[in-house]
């Protein structure tokens, strides 16, 4: 049986400020990233939502960020790898204890924004991220792009890596996402997409931007909850990998 | 054998803000309440208190509190009783993971400042704390004075309920403490306190400020870190308490 | 000539976080009360808004609130006045700093939320409000309910105070608002509502729940731009009021 | 008349914490730099440390830091120029409302931390914050090292720059201090540092760590006033620089 995880950041409100649209999102995804109050998200947010992605069979994972609600947590910080480190600790920790409320149980853990840059990027930070989720659940999977730091360091403390691809963006040949600043970054076709994930999943190679062909291991596709648009193209993806005979699960 | 457990609020440093006595309070005590990054404290001061606490076999506590750094905790807010419980879940939850991420395990909870008075005193919040706790794992003890809506709250959700009392503190005739404004609050003669805490200990009983005598359950005594004359106070009553045979640890 | 302000709350928008409509409601309104940054708005937000409004001609005021972006400054906190006073006092500078730099002026304060109501209720923080608006620039006009503290306060120590009144709101026999918790607080009929302001400013009474009349001086309409169906209640009411002949103004 | 001024930064407290010698240092500098809320600080600490420096005769000065409370301003952050712009307007507007509450004036900004760096080694930031202050207040001077940046972007949007040098710690050859990390960073000898000092305002010129000798401009002395040490220095070279007729007083 082929199988892919779709997962999608949610419970991103704060207060009285809304975000997202998880009610729409929930029934398209198998793996929810649930913010835990740092980078958004509030104690609140993260009950409503661990009940909501409990309700619908939805793996739940902890998100953490960086403590930056007001650039939402994409704003590197010079931290120590030791304050990432305990930043992800207490975020797990947090997120645990709102599962536990509920008597349901954390499946992942994908880093935030700017933290799952600087954990791709560098080795300090990888190393630490992961240590900080072996060290309080080595039973958590861990989300994270193949090839990067943050994949190797997982490995490396006995973590089980989740690899994570992107429907609608477009690699180099180095494997790493095309930065959105560039024209090619986005796939904005779904048939494209679509295509590309197939290919991910079906023969586990992606073609770069220079129309080479790389090796790549697809297991959680990364969705978008924001907007129509991103609603839309999650569904036409799911429903055509579907009709290909490929369940969309959580592992 | 008669016991007694000496609690004491740790961890409150912030960022490069020192506070406490925190080296100097642990031999002295048998329980830690650790702030949770809400009112006070941070995750990696919450790292470095989890692991001081377990190298002096101190039992570990949460001590959460309201999100008020700025008033540290001490300024009543106008929560809902489920914000209240959503932010007691989520302290809990920070701490364990802290904890589990040391391989030690957290033993209790007595809620901060004006949180513990808000829980004190009215019922809804009362509940609300109790349920949060019971709800994420109800092995945890609460620490609450007797005769309060916690107390009471606690109870019943099923909870074991470890009754605090104060050193340093006079009585009301209602088993109230004397409110710091009043000139007879507080107790500043060593000889004074401990006859109070052994009297306690031994007959379960308080004199109340008119003279009259209360039922009082001692098991906890709330223990004050800031000063050399808050430490030498416990040095005190601790050697004495325990010069009469009676042992100072955690329930 | 028969003038009224309009005013509405603004900039309530946080990092990422969208709040309001404030580019549908500026055409609608005379003054905006602009978050600083407490209890909404940040300081990028504040520059947006600032430069909004004074694009549209209307003028600029401080919207003055509690710390705590997580209850929208809308729980009461047991703040001191001094500490009320001083975050007023900051609050006004930030506003002013924000203007300055486009070389703007700023008109007015309107406390907001809990901020406003414990202002309006209790002596000690109307003084202290009142007084950090005279101390840090006595030309600011303050929005207040008549026959609250506030409006009191402002008087005594020199300020202009704006009579603010609500058009969708109904008034208790003291001139005090109907709770929104009660059936009848609010008036959804535009048409209803129209003839309470037009009775306020050209008969200088309104009409209580109890059917008794009430002296109401009417200087600004407190104006609501959450919702598609509170910008057209407040689009009607501004028609039917400038087709009276009444002038829509700041003051 | 030679002429030297002494700044520190001041009112660094927050909420119930405590930090820096502000009574003992007050006395020894000419011009204070006061944290904002931000980095470091709260509204009453400013209140209080605005009317200490003023009580004193010592020169008012912003010091704007980033909004990291938790790293003491001290983390970079990957903000935009435009956001860096932004906080650096609000905070000079809240020091100038604190100040206009006391009936005195603010003199100077001084960046801290991160942000001082930030702005010292990348033009976008220089420009940001220099232009921040013009835009707010054009008579603010600018308090910036020499050969930075900041001091650069400061001149040509018009601000008088006032050139910052330390007593405490070693240059390199391009003029920049030697990283803390190194062994020959700091001077802990107050015979060294002031034969640094006298030299700069003398002949304008410091003897760099490898021998050679570089033009400077000496009008600001940085002091800290961190423990006990920090202040015998201070005072040491202040006595001594005053003996040989060189008088501190702000600019």
């Amino acid at each position: 049986m082929r199988q892919i995880d779709f997962n999608c950041d949610l419970g991103e409100s704060f207060g009285h400020y809304r975000m997202g649209n998880d009610a729409e999102v929930l029934p398209l995804i198998s793996s929810a990233n649930i913010a835990c109050g740092f980078h958004a998200g509030d104690s609140s947010e993260m009950r409503r939502t661990v009940a909501r992605a409990a309700a619908n069979g939805v793996a739940i994972g902890v998100h953490p960020g960086l403590a930056d609600l007001e650039g939402f947590g994409r704003r590197e910080m010079a931290l120590t790898p030791q304050e990432a480190y305990d930043c992800v600790v207490y975020q797990i920790g947090a997120l645990k204890g709102v599962a536990a409320s509920q008597n349901v149980s954390v499946h992942h853990v994908k880093p935030h924004g700017a933290l799952y840059h600087m954990a791709s990027d560098h080795e300090d930070y990888a190393r630490a991220v992961a240590k900080a989720i072996a060290d309080v659940d080595d039973h958590l999977l861990l989300f994270a792009m193949g090839g990067t730091h943050l994949a190797s360091a997982g490995e490396r403390v006995g973590l089980h890596v989740i690899h994570e691809v992107f429907a609608d963006r477009t690699y180099q040949p180095d494997g790493s996402l095309t930065p959105r600043a560039e024209g090619n970054a986005l796939i904005t076709d779904p048939e494209v997409a679509l295509q590309q994930v197939l290919r991910m999943i079906n023969e586990g190679s992606v073609q770069a931007v220079d129309g080479s062909t790389l090796p790549i291991q697809a297991e959680t596709v990364c969705i978008h909850g924001d907007g129509q648009r991103a609603l839309e193209f999650a569904r036409i993806i799911r429903e055509r990998l579907q009709q290909t005979g490929i369940t969309i699960q959580a592992w």
